[in-house]
């Protein structure tokens, strides 16, 4: 990427200033303010700049954004411009739960357009196709990472065999992860792994109620 | 909750501290220093300082925390040291997945030993367990609600109801949810809503690879 470091907060954010703006009408609203894009993406309108900024500057003073180029930026910066991969390793409940929600429903912004191959070790589900998404073997990783340049790695695979499949995958040149599995990971430098834990969101949320 | 408000990024990160320190030996590690935990938890040791002094003074300038009254403290603060009843909403495939990985396989950490109750309008799942967690069906949720004292929800079902349920477990007093399905839901005031949201992941996740 070069340059500084920017704080993955503030990557984790953008995809929420991204949709909201394409949810905007850019005819009826072809510029946008700080303070509109913050609230409408849960955020006040210092942070908002303040990610941005990381950037580049985007907006004028007292004007604010235009809709069209800010979203065109967005875009750039995350790398959606270009096409995206991604495998899903493990078709259990959890794994034909994602390929449902985001395949079979043909949600426009779900991961379903993204969604090149699955895995599992069931032979029952080898050689299977479940909406649309073919289904390999665990074995095949390696090649199919390579022929389909799968550049992103779901893992809704058993916490047991977590580890294996994440170095099998690393050792593939897969460098960005969204890991289901409970347990923890060590994670080199240059690779990302986003977690999707329930029950650190429920103790965050024990919080609240 | 009283008092100044407290961001929910810092609550967010609370979960994380208190795994770390639930991971630790006491009479190994009885005193642990702020870039000692906040290394493990994954942020600087100033972001830690400052997140554990939104709620009093823990540890001693030079010295550390004290593991276990540390513990004790964020248990308390997340009020992790009361029963906690989390009612599920959905038992398709992600709803399956939520009870097997966390109930099924015994894990110590999972949500299995808060999850109270499942709701479904299937007939044919209505009346029915899964890995000991009793399915009832959604019209029941007001008088479950009351009944099993559920404090947190997770909904994991269908984008197009997600609204109806979640109103209906407001007016039943509900107050913490955690939601699976894509879509806005208007939220007051009171009422915390996190969304696991496999697209957003995955948008940021495009930054990395």
């Amino acid at each position: 990427m070069g340059g500084r470091k920017i704080p993955d907060v503030v990557v984790r954010r953008l995809p929420l200033y991204l949709r909201v703006l394409e949810e905007l009408d850019v005819e009826e609203t072809p510029i946008i303010s700080s303070h509109e894009l913050g609230e409408q993406s849960g955020v006040t309108p210092g942070q908002l700049r303040k990610d941005l900024s990381f950037f580049g500057v985007f907006g004028k003073q007292g004007v604010g954004y235009n809709t069209l180029y800010l979203r065109e930026e967005l875009r750039r910066i995350l790398r959606l411009n270009q096409q995206v991969n991604v495998g899903l390793v493990g078709v259990g409940n959890l794994g034909m739960a994602l390929i449902h929600y985001h395949k079979a429903q043909e949600h426009p912004d779900g991961i379903g357009r993204w969604l090149a191959a699955a895995f599992d070790i069931d032979p029952q589900k080898i050689g299977d196709r479940v909406s649309d998404v073919p289904i390999y073997s665990v074995g095949e990783l390696p090649e199919m990472i390579r022929r389909l340049e799968l550049s992103i790695i779901i893992l809704a695979v058993p916490a047991e065999v977590t580890e294996e499949i994440f170095h099998s995958c690393l050792n593939s040149g897969v460098r960005a992860f969204l890991n289901f599995a409970p347990g923890k990971l060590s994670v080199p430098d240059h690779v990302r792994i986003h977690v999707t834990d329930v029950t650190l969101e429920l103790e965050s949320l024990a919080y609240y109620r």
